[in-house]
């Protein structure tokens, strides 16, 4: 017999290295061979490394005949699970799938041991429970991986030899590729937790900075927030996106913005009285400290701009350098408003904070002045739904 | 004709999956393939997009018949290239592999545009340079990810259908593994890229924070490189291995350790004269601070012990808590020692450097009073062989 979806299912086994979620794998692969393979009822159980037992992934088929849901979890010890994580079933029965009717018939054979029939009898039991027909391990180097679980074809008929020997081989490729996305997932994971661990330290750092300067408590943050937020009011509105090397840009400079505060005495950032043109130009040295600070860092070289230029005011009166319009990077525009906004909203030594609705009639005042049209537009739609 | 090796290759090529390392992936495909089909050389070329070629990556088979190894890289738009990339085998042939004897005839076939001659008479003309008999094409979707060249049988004979398209087959499951690998290779990049940005902006605002305290520059780096130093020579004397997790817990502590300096008073850090006991104290207090800074950020959990007990003393008569002997975490005593050695080192408000030898004298005089004596051995050894 010619199985008919066989060259189907390789090819999309194949393809299946390439689905890096190893749950969405299995749900494909358990789905095609239920529609293909014409079965009632499948469902895969896969080896959880925490809960130590295999988890029920998918079950597919129609309603009363699948394996209930609330049957969640195998333990690695079940009867059941032993029996292939021990090869029996290759041991006994010369191939790693085992069929409920070979099972049965085994257990009349006299030249089985009576303690292997004991353990088969169990076995049976439980496929009886879970209304299945076959089970075919996943193998990947000599460890149980997980089980797929058919019930019995839709025409009634019994499986053919090939198709259980194709069941084996197209499950040994799926449990490659479960395992080559399991390797994916966990390389996905560190790479989230490392970006976090940047993210947060830098938070703590800013924030110890900041501390410094105490009347802007949580600063850095909220400028982040409110920066990105804007950020991508301005993609919205221009139908556009910005790439993610753009935000990761913004997002950093908005961190690191103020940094170069850490080289300003604290007794000028702190003063209450009015501050000497003198005191006020060290200040204005934060930028370009915060700059030589950060310069080394090859990876933050796009983010520089935004720490470098958010003092830079639209019409060339802002500092370090005096540029105006578009020669001021879009992110370090953005950060302007943002650091202004919040600047606005709180205490400072020099003067009270103004009440929120007047702080944004100031910044769209100032727009074409000393903020950017294009972001003020966006920040103020922002304001106007009552996002801030 | 059965093909004897068919098994053989057919496993090898779906456990490369599982080699991440693209380079070593095709040199092994390439010598099997050489091994096991009696091939006398062959060689494969790999796109590089910064290149924009097609990267000779090996070259196997006895000396003066593979191909020179000066030819490294193959322009994008060379003929050869060109003809795959435009799936032309495939038109013309009806099938990918290319061979030299059946396009030499093609060119003799009235049937075929003349256009289409000119550019395989070329083609050929290429197959002649290469000493090349077979060329395979190695497609991802669509795309040509690599060409494999092979020279002559070692028995002189023609190459078989069979053999073609199972080469083919073969060359489609080593395209795939080689863009997995690659996909892999990507990600352990981005993974070291993103930790290097860590430990830059780390170091970066480490060393601001150290500025405030004019005496120390450089003290964060020194004592990080000496803290790793001590922990790897403690691990070969004790003929064991600290595992990454250790490590990677003491780099980041001893990059961190003095952090909570950024909340005591500038006039503290950097007065000449004595200090007074509540100054004394206000000092004491950085490494708790410190601890306060880092403490939100789950990933640091390991790290903070380092922070906070890098001034306890052996004999108890530290700080913060004034624990003693094994009760100091090992990560925290070798950052004491690391920090106290640099420290002596360094010119300080309230003393002059010591001399280096002076400074070794001093840390093994105190072992087992301020210092751990483990740590100190290991410290003592490296200077003795003359590491510092």
């Amino acid at each position: 017999m010619a199985i008919d979806y066989k060259k189907e299912l390789e090819n999309a086994a194949r393809n299946m290295i390439f689905v890096h979620d190893p749950d969405l794998l299995i749900k494909m692969i358990v789905r095609m061979m239920v529609n293909k393979a014409k079965i009632t009822h499948a469902s895969f159980f896969l080896y959880n490394r925490e809960k130590q037992g295999y988890m029920l992934m998918v079950s597919k088929g129609s309603l009363g005949k699948r394996i209930p849901l609330d049957l969640i979890c195998i333990d690695k010890d079940d009867v059941l699970i032993h029996f292939f994580r021990e090869h029996k079933s290759s041991f006994i029965f010369g191939r790693e799938a085992l069929l409920y009717s070979e099972a049965k018939s085994a257990l009349e054979n006299l030249k089985i041991k009576q303690e292997t029939k004991q353990q088969l009898a169990q076995v049976l039991y439980q496929m009886e429970l879970l209304e299945t027909v076959v089970c075919i391990p996943s193998y990947f180097r000599g460890e149980l991986l997980g089980i797929l679980l058919l019930g019995k074809k839709e025409n009634g008929r019994k499986f053919f030899d090939e198709e259980l020997d194709f069941f084996v081989a197209l499950n040994s490729n799926v449990a490659m590729a479960i395992r080559n996305a399991q390797l994916f997932k966990e390389l996905e994971y560190q790479l989230d937790r490392k970006h976090q661990l940047f993210v947060r330290t830098t938070v703590a750092l800013a924030a110890a900075i900041e501390a410094k300067d105490h009347y802007t408590h949580g600063h850095t943050t909220r400028v982040t927030n409110l920066s990105i937020e804007i950020a991508q009011r301005i993609a919205e509105k221009n139908k556009n996106e910005f790439d993610a090397k753009f935000l990761e840009n913004l997002h950093i400079a908005s961190l690191l913005h103020d940094i170069g505060k850490i080289g300003v005495p604290e007794h000028i950032l702190n003063k209450r009285g009015g501050l000497t043109i003198g005191e006020r130009n060290r200040i204005k040295e934060h930028p370009m400290i915060g700059v030589n600070i950060l310069k080394p860092i090859k990876e933050l070289e796009g983010s520089l701009l935004g720490v470098r230029y958010h003092h830079e005011r639209f019409d060339g009166k802002g500092y370090p350098e005096g540029i105006c319009g578009k020669q001021i990077p879009l992110v370090a525009s953005i950060i302007s408003v943002a650091d202004s906004f919040d600047a606005m909203n709180t205490n400072r030594p020099y003067r009270s904070a103004l009440d929120k609705h007047d702080a944004i009639h100031e910044i769209g005042s100032l727009s074409g002045k000393q903020f950017s049209p294009l972001v003020t537009d966006a920040f103020l739609e922002l304001c106007k739904e009552g996002k801030f």
